[in-house]
């Protein structure tokens, strides 16, 4: 396996060689990984990467040649590369599943461990959590509105991903968020991410003509055949020697034109075009596939216009998330254990008040309606807090902190789950399948549709307890550092 | 070293075991890598790549898992298994060297091969050029802007990387741009770029207060003490405990403050007044560092507002492009060889207009006036055809066709250089440093500022040789395709 272990920020190791230095080595703290802001002005995020958070932490080591390097860089302490060489994670683990459906400045991950190691996870913990969510909270918005018209989508993004990683576990996540399948071989082979696909335009261009290029395909592939009918003219060329070979090729034989695809020109137009002529010639079962920077936006457009698609080809707008390409996950220190073991909360002020953390060691509860099963709320309370949904349980909307409210009569549910325990893994790590089903059973059955609509989305609410609320507003008040 | 053989487009295998089957195997193809629009609507693009391009092809083979993964698809010949069970590139490859100034449509790479070899590296070479190339543009357009007011870039986006390959080789590619440092470790491991850091936010919430956390950090790194300032109130607490330890830590022991950094607020507004203030205490020679959100754009808002800064710490806007962060290279079929050895032009028509490819195996050249240096203009041609710059070459600007155009008395080179022969690599890889320095001297001494520009900036001219612009035209007349 690859050991990504040096993929961190310098600053990480600036810190623990200074915390190893200062004594404070076995001295636990909490971090809460959360994010701001949902991407593209949504309602929600489809969190994931939490499968390669795992395999990170288990196989994080240094090397020798690791150890090596930071010594030359010569700001180490012997004895701090020394605890490097025997580094391991021994820390607790608590996260969302992968797939929950979250919401702005709910922890997503909280890592409570000695603070070298807690800081030293922090940059692949953030671009593991960050780029897979992105990519995931994407894939849904983008699958769910292509499935309103009927129509599968198919991830086809590597060649535009941003690197390697980016298009195996972009493939990976996209399929988390509702895509049908990949053109990405290694997302098949790595995650069992279906791979899909049949021709490029070269396949046409190489041979003497389009009719010949179709042939020879169909002739190779009777049973899994949609031709690509954009290389010279759609109407006059591509479509009429496709419609050719579907009968002079494939029928003949028995078998049938599986599709056709398109991934030029007015999609609208030609989609529409294209599903007359091939109804007229007796080829209702050939689908119409298209691509060409689509997104869900292109596609509302489209189904507005009666467009007719069967299938989308999702490149560069799914795999980069283009509209909005920075997913922008933040890893905060939430508290730091006192010699009498207790956990004392910690805050970041900020000149910028959405950058004012939620101290302390927390828990994170759902809280469902029992009528409807849907989600009301997400509620952050203090660790030692206890939610059951019966008896009733004030909180506090931090938007209208003045209003009194309670829960009473809901369902409850915590939402992080333990996936570390003193470094090892507690933790049965679900099927791709299951996680993209359990997005599915969410969407469908838990979230308001008015938070997944794209404009101005219903805001969840995310409320704190009295007693974290209290806690928070008296270190503000406090002003934590102010003159100190 | 990781095997991203199996990183390609399902597409490459249906296609290549329709090669194979049709007995074209050996059939020698010419494919172009170029692009079609500058990111951000700039004038040019740095490219960058090649040589994980060449790491890539170097390594490239299937393992028994592979072919034992693609047997089971149940779509591929056994012979075809066996093909590529042996599979090793025999062809050649022509590329500009890394860090080369281009533009659109003209070929960046061109891979001359066996089909089947040709079309299995298309997805590798495009995710590695795309990425690499987007990053090492956009970090010059920021890093060139920085230097404007004297302030340097330090790549700090890991963690808003989309992946691990996104954090370390888009800082690769961001030094290459101009950046003078990185934060990400690993990028300074595996390629030298050197990595720097001192804190985060939670180094500062650690300790009981700021003052303690400031003195900790100073008596660790008494030579490389820069301090984060933000994290409760920059000008009251932050500022103030910085210049604090100074005087009572630093100065006493004969050190200096190195820096102070601000991650938050309006960071015009402050880093002036902590400019001033810092003077005021004496400590001219501390820099300024800033963060958060930072791109050309702010930067040159920044400047305008006279912002005192010393140093941007660049993390999401670089390591995303996030303005533009698709970078749309492709790769197409431009030459089949026919059985008298002669490569017979192909192009792609397309109902996209901007889509039509450049047919023909041809060469890239840069014009230059031999009075200034500066680039006038690149010249495609077909493969056979010699410029020299002393006799007169005439050529056709496809965006007046019309005119009577020739270039005489003016310095001519060919752009790409071999690469791989016969499968070899035949190309001495040039130092990362090496690379960076190309990149200023042709932006610092060969192309126009007004290229440079970031709002409609002039066009380079990419113009063609008659022999080629007649044998596209022939082929556009003849509709390649049209009733075939």
């Amino acid at each position: 396996m690859r050991n990504l272990t040096m993929l961190m920020d310098y600053y990480e190791l600036t810190m623990s060689n200074g915390y190893f230095e200062k004594g404070f080595k076995d001295k636990m703290v909490v971090f809460d990984m959360f994010y701001r802001k949902n991407p593209d002005n949504g309602g929600f995020v489809v969190s994931a990467g939490l499968e390669q958070l795992i395999e990170y932490i288990e196989n994080m080591h240094f090397s020798k040649e690791d150890i090596e390097f930071l010594r030359g860089k010569g700001e180490f302490s012997e004895g701090f590369l020394q605890y490097l060489a025997d580094f391991k994670f021994t820390g607790n683990i608590d996260a969302l599943p992968e797939g929950t459906i979250c919401y702005p400045n709910t922890p997503i991950v909280t890592v409570t461990a000695p603070v070298i190691e807690a800081q030293l996870i922090e940059t692949m913990l953030l671009l593991t959590m960050n780029f897979q969510s992105l990519i995931a909270t994407k894939a849904s918005r983008i699958c769910r509105t292509a499935a309103e018209s009927g129509a599968v989508v198919m991830e086809f993004g590597a060649r535009r991903a941003h690197g390697g990683d980016a298009a195996i576990l972009g493939a990976r996540a996209a399929y988390i968020g509702g895509a049908a399948a990949t053109a990405t071989v290694m997302a098949d082979e790595r995650f069992g991410v279906p791979a899909i696909g049949t021709m490029a335009h070269s396949w046409i261009q190489f041979f003497d003509n389009e009719y010949e290029a179709f042939k020879a395909y169909a002739e190779v592939y009777p049973d899994n055949c949609t031709l690509l009918i954009d290389t010279y003219d759609i109407l006059n060329s591509g479509l009429v020697n496709a419609i050719r070979v579907a009968k002079e090729v494939l029928e003949p034989a028995g078998k049938r034109l599986k599709g056709v695809r398109i991934d030029s020109g007015d999609l609208a137009y030609f989609s529409k075009k294209i599903r007359k002529t091939l109804d007229a010639h007796d080829m209702k079962d050939c689908k119409i596939v298209v691509s060409n920077s689509v997104d869900e936006f292109l596609m509302q457009s489209l189904k507005k216009q009666n467009a007719s698609i069967d299938s989308y080809g999702v490149g560069e707008r799914m795999i980069t998330s283009k509209s909005d390409p920075v997913f922008g996950g933040v890893y905060k220190l939430a508290a730091v254990q006192n010699d009498a073991g207790e956990f004392v909360p910690k805050i970041k002020i900020s000149e910028n008040v959405e950058k004012i953390t939620n101290p302390g060691r927390k828990k994170l509860w759902r809280i469902y309606s029992r009528e409807t099963g849907y989600a009301l709320a997400d509620l952050i309370t203090m660790y030692d807090e206890e939610v059951n949904g019966d008896e009733p349980f004030a909180y506090v909307d931090p938007v209208k902190p003045w209003k009194k409210m309670k829960f009473e009569n809901v369902d409850v549910k915590e939402l992080q789950v333990p996936i570390f325990r003193d470094g090892k893994l507690v933790y049965d790590k679900p099927e791709l399948d299951a996680i993209k089903a359990y997005v599915t059973e969410q969407l469908d059955h838990q979230i308001w549709e008015e938070e997944q609509r794209f404009t101005n989305p219903h805001i969840h609410y995310v409320d704190l307890s009295k007693k974290l609320y209290q806690i928070k507003e008296e270190m503000l008040a406090q002003g934590q550092g102010e003159n100190h």
